[in-house]
């Protein structure tokens, strides 16, 4: 399964100014994609943090490794030079880049969004990438993101503003994406149990674990406040047959052992 | 600078099921505490990737690494097992823990919200804790959190739905807290400004850093879509004159600095 990091960076996720929905929406995707999201990193806008959390995970050897936001114009906003830092590669101007900022600010300027299309220096900055990286267009907004192979391991660059972030996902990356998750199928099942107590439940999901060891099984409560539920989700994946038919299994298999102890499934 | 860590646990974060809101609140916290949250880790529910993160927090010399998530019934919550390990400490069944949660269940089953009051061993598994640790109560759900020090590192484990989590940081954390964060004082102000280009903000608000080095200043953008605002956030944390004082006079030097480039303050 492909392993795959997470760096969300800046200040202002850890000082709590801002809720990071980026990192959910691209753990979705990429369970989504058939791989494994194995650590999420939530670093400040500081060179040597974020060099240090990217590193961390080159060690790790994850196949993709994904970091979220520092790409603006402003000088706190650093993702580039970070990852040129700890790969010790050259910040260069590359010229896609260059080309694609140029025809965003002159395209805002013709809609009289911005006031002019000069290419200023905080503007130029966002073309300058590590040498060998590939810019990503983005439509939103103006930074592009980043593309770059370094070892066993992809890093893709994303903006932290979430449209932009998503655009860049979803229009720009698909051909890279094809490539790294060639055959991944994932399928999630929820069964909702009306139950008031997930301790009842603790020895039978780890009966099925051990009969299931495949699946992702994981069980939590809605809270006690509202009249406790308690979602259990199942999932998994590989090919689109086996996750179908172990699912279904796997499902088939907990309604009946609660059905013998009597707990009522609510979407059964 | 009171230094801390979050350590957040679970494999339904890393799977997109859920969206961690846990982090956003406490980094909030903190912050309006004085204290300064340096990182963020988000690690699945597996024994080692949690002992890893700790391990990492404590080799950074964090004054307070927070953990939440992972403290209940059922067989993948682990993180005190995980905490227990990496400190190389025992896990024993503690007393109080077991005392709170045996009321807990007592006063569930007399509600008739559990059906009886028995510790199973699902039950007792939240009473046990690494050596050392105190427990903290829990009016919201059953598992209590856990409270230990070691070396110059406070640890806090709290559990990952966010009521017990709020109910736990709120009511019972409070005399721990206030030993920990003596003396804080924090205040963050923003300046909206009508600006439809962050890269026009960069050189001016880099020059107000200069002048202003112990501000924190950062601008973000609203986005393209909706017509951009800038929000640009200052804060600080000190002593509450000083703090007061210095956010006063950052904010009206980049008021000045704004009207002589005749971009429009929102809520001057």
């Amino acid at each position: 399964m492909i392993s795959v990091e997470i760096i969300a960076i800046g200040s202002e996720l850890l000082r709590g100014i801002v809720l990071d929905t980026n990192t959910n929406w691209l753990c979705k995707q990429i369970t989504g994609l058939g791989g494994q999201v194995k650590r999420v990193t939530i670093v400040p806008d500081e060179l040597k943090m974020i060099a240090e959390a990217l590193k961390s995970a080159l060690r790790a050897k994850r196949d993709v490794i994904i970091t979220s936001g520092g790409l603006g114009p402003t000088q706190d906003d650093m993702t580039l030079q970070a990852v040129a830092y700890a790969l010790k590669l050259k910040i260069v101007l590359n010229e896609d880049a260059h080309k694609m900022i140029a025809q965003r600010y002159a395209d805002l300027a013709k809609a009289g969004r911005v006031t002019d299309a000069a290419l200023t220096a905080s503007r130029q900055k966002m073309a300058l990438l590590p040498q060998g990286a590939i810019p990503l267009a983005n439509r939103v907004g103006t930074a592009p993101g980043a593309y770059l192979e370094h070892k066993s391991s992809k890093i893709i660059c994303l903006p932290g503003v979430p449209a932009e972030l998503k655009d860049i996902f979803q229009n720009s990356l698909p051909p890279f994406l094809k490539n790294i998750f060639s055959e991944g199928f994932y399928l999630e099942k929820d069964l909702i149990v009306q139950l008031n107590d997930e301790s009842i439940l603790a020895p039978i999901l780890k009966e099925l674990n051990a009969r299931w060891p495949k699946v992702y099984i994981k069980s939590r409560p809605k809270g006690f406040a509202e009249g406790l539920k308690i979602i259990i989700t199942f999932s998994l994946a590989g090919s689109k047959d086996e996750v179908q038919k172990v699912l279904n299994g796997a499902t088939e298999d907990l309604k009946k052992r609660l059905k013998q102890e009597n707990i009522p499934v609510e979407n059964a």
